[in-house]
């Protein structure tokens, strides 16, 4: 019987040991992530771009004007406001801060500057990044 | 052997399983913490506003000039921007979202109303909310 306990214990063990977390490395490729997103989109390519969010209709993008809710909707939103090269322009990020939420889900906030033709434009964000299937990808997003 | 290989499954299992998760009890417990803050504020009381959010000095608040961090921090933001009850006014929230990210967190997006005498405020923001020691609180503001 103390036998089967101590077997017990190591299972238990087993399963909430299991896991190792490594930080440092996953907030490594959520930053190369947003980078690559922000170099696709400096190339003019708003789909590539949009590789880095979560490829679901419960992807919500939060803006000034309410929620977004949906990757297509979320990329023809930005097709609409950024029909050309002259007004997608150059995009560069700014980390500010990344933070540890739970295995596999981090916050990220940042700042972004857009040089273009059109007008420069900066804002803040905070995005919520999740892994799934083994990608880290965005599941919510406020920009403003 | 095989009855350890049992012992040690049924260990397994109670470790990953033992976690009963009640979305609707969560967001319901989310919700109250929030309205209660809301009533606090609007009594004039921006301390019991401010116990809605993480006492560490890792709360972040995100406004359209950075980040803010700390509660202490946070809470003299707000006294230094509303320094009387005409300034504070009535405060009420419209959750719009919310959305479980993983065992005792979950993402809240609202809009907020400002009724008072120096001017109606109204905008948008999205909260990350985690239960520390048996307790919701806010450890992310973006609040635009």
């Amino acid at each position: 019987m103390k036998n089967n306990i101590l077997i017990l214990f190591i299972g238990l063990m087993l399963a909430n040991c299991g896991e190792v977390i490594n930080k440092e490395k996953d907030i490594e490729d959520i930053k190369n992530a947003l980078n690559k997103s922000a170099e696709d989109w400096s190339n003019g390519d708003l789909e590539g771009y949009m590789n880095v969010y979560w490829k679901s209709d419960k992807l919500q993008f939060i803006g000034k004007n309410g929620i977004t809710y949906g990757w297509e909707n979320t990329l023809n939103a930005y097709k609409k406001k950024y029909p050309t090269t002259y007004h997608t322009g150059s995009l560069t990020f700014k980390v500010l801060s990344t933070d540890f939420l739970s295995k596999n889900l981090y916050s990220l906030t940042g700042e972004y500057y857009l040089k273009r033709g059109s007008g420069d434009l900066n804002g803040i964000f905070t995005l919520i990044f999740k892994k799934i299937e083994g990608k880290w990808v965005i599941v919510s997003d406020h920009t403003q």
